[in-house]
């Protein structure tokens, strides 16, 4: 097991990474103040890995909800579910929630913990590979409104977060490959080198090979840690984690939750966020055509769905929470490896990556 | 106008309190960093006062909610009005929001500030007595929950709290009541020099003397601003806030939400603990005649309503935020002037104050 700390005074948390760690107790001990435990899981996770998770809390008072699985249940609605649960129970401030899934377990259950009582403990066990890399790291929690993704929400950080690599055993290919998406922009946003290891290992990372896995986990992992320490609440620094997202999240909205799985999206959306970087000049052909190869050599869309104009998507990318004063501003690249803070961005220019970048 | 200040490091903010403070833009526009604000109120009170407050943003892109008024819309749903409202605006992260109104419209507008995009400024505008000296001033925003009063929610704090006390003119006479059970409390809790003065001058309060209501008001804030200050997030003396509140929430929540005013449910909780008190040797006779005298005084109901069981109401406190592990904990009194930190109390000494204190 490797042990990376997340360094934020006293919010600071570890994130635990190795094989098999749903099953050692001390992962989950030392970090659980009181009796009550909630587990927060959906359809899918909750046969495969709950009852090894609730075998590890026979010493607790612990209730479950299941959620149906999907980004189209992360809402306002299926939260209260998660408060339901806690007040039937009558899980008191000192409980602690554990979130057992992907990244929409993640952040709802980080969610309803933060709002619980105006805050108790919660531990994040990810189950998919995004999961792992991205979304349990950072405190970033909340829910989709029909008009915009992630729009409500909470900065909330875990106890700590258990990156158990052996359930990506289960994980279905798709899956699979938008973790991946997340990885690669690390990767683009502030890690040549892990760029170029990553486009030397994809075959390695796509036929699961373990080592291969947890390096790039632990790397993932490692780069969060250090932009979340260095701006948790994303003044400055950690926006550039969205690097692609605003396209992104434009597609999942405009689309409907769920058609495409957010690390679809966000490859799509690096594409075109690489596309309008080469239009200004700052990314040449070479790097663009390297960035579009290794995202379809993991398997990932790189054209944005033809059902999405493009005043549909000036439209939704209008509601993003970068933009000030109504004006859109994107994360863009100067270089493989460089990203840029949010920056204004010429419609025209944004229109002409827009319409040339379709299939 | 004079200034308290809620010192809380670099989330210190100021209490402006005086008439007419509705119609000076400099208490509002030194708060408003970005052009889009959002202004939240109800029925009852945008009649009265938006309008006038609109013309001191006439420099800003503003929209409005007009929420219905009662604590039974302090609901989730209820909430999601102010999302639709500011995702249909467009408003980004740099916008403010306004909660123009009593403790239900302050509460829903601060939780759903901290949580529109995770968080942006707001400030209080409260227009009941109530607002004025407890609600407004502290950061504790949320709704409640069918099993639960107040249950989900953040502690957020406001930018400003504009107190203007002219607004008091418009209050209906059982609303001025249930503010000066909130007033009363801070007397009994840390503040005896108060508590005297509050008997001597109760009818100058209930005709609404004007000097006499800012000085209640002033002293109110300052000894919530010392609170709040000492221990923002309620992990020790901020519980003392409480007294009465266990049992006022059950009424509130046992009854249904908007049957009792918060304030007049805390004031029937007030006598309970007070009772309890008693009879665990700390509070004479004596102060506890004084103590019910005055909430009468302020014609204040003292006795619970009988549609409530004793079993109903221990079930009611089975869910309260002071709770651990599932027991019950209570702020009582040692003296007038000196509240408890939370303490377990003996089901019997309960049972018997619950029976006991029937009409």
């Amino acid at each position: 097991m490797n042990t990376l700390q997340v360094a934020l005074g006293e919010r600071s948390y570890p994130i635990y990474i190795g094989p098999d760690l749903l099953d050692q107790v001390e992962c989950y001990a030392r970090h659980i103040k009181g009796k009550q435990v909630l587990l927060v899981t959906n359809e899918t996770v909750a046969p495969l890995y709950l009852h090894r998770v609730l075998m590890q809390l026979r010493a607790y008072n612990t209730a479950q909800v299941i959620l149906p699985d999907g980004e189209q249940y992360k809402s306002l609605d299926v939260l209260n579910q998660i408060f339901d649960t806690l007040l039937a129970n009558k899980f008191g401030r000192n409980a602690t929630l554990i979130a057992l899934g992907g990244g929409v377990i993640g952040d709802m259950g980080g969610f309803a913990a933060a709002c619980y009582q105006r805050g108790i403990p919660f531990i994040q066990i990810p189950t998919t590979l995004l999961a792992q890399v991205d979304s349990s790291v950072g405190g970033k929690t909340g829910v989709n409104h029909p008009l915009g993704k992630n729009m409500i929400g909470a900065f909330y950080q875990p106890q700590c977060v258990i990156a158990d690599t052996g359930v990506l055993d289960t994980l279905d290919d798709r899956q699979l490959s938008a973790g991946l998406a997340e990885v690669i922009k690390y990767g683009l946003i502030r890690d040549a080198e892990f760029f170029d290891w990553l486009d030397d290992n994809m075959d390695a990372l796509l036929v699961r090979d373990k080592k291969a896995l947890a390096y790039a986990i632990e790397r993932s992992c490692m780069n969060k840690a250090e932009v979340v320490a260095e701006d948790e609440t994303e003044s400055g620094i950690r926006a550039t984690l969205n690097l692609g997202h605003t396209f992104g999240h434009a597609i999942e909205t405009g689309l409907g939750y769920g058609e495409y799985l957010h690390g679809e999206a966000v490859a799509i959306g690096i594409c075109q966020a690489a596309d309008l970087s080469r239009r200004k000049g700052w990314l040449s052909d070479n790097e663009m055509g390297k960035i579009k190869a290794l995202l379809k050599k993991a398997r990932l869309p790189v054209y944005p769905p033809d059902a999405l104009s493009t005043e549909q998507f000036l439209q939704l990318m209008s509601v993003d929470k970068k933009n000030v004063d109504g004006e859109i501003r994107l994360i863009l690249l100067k270089a493989i490896g460089q990203a840029t803070l949010p920056v204004g961005v010429d419609e025209q220019l944004l229109r002409l990556t827009l319409e040339s970048y379709k299939s």
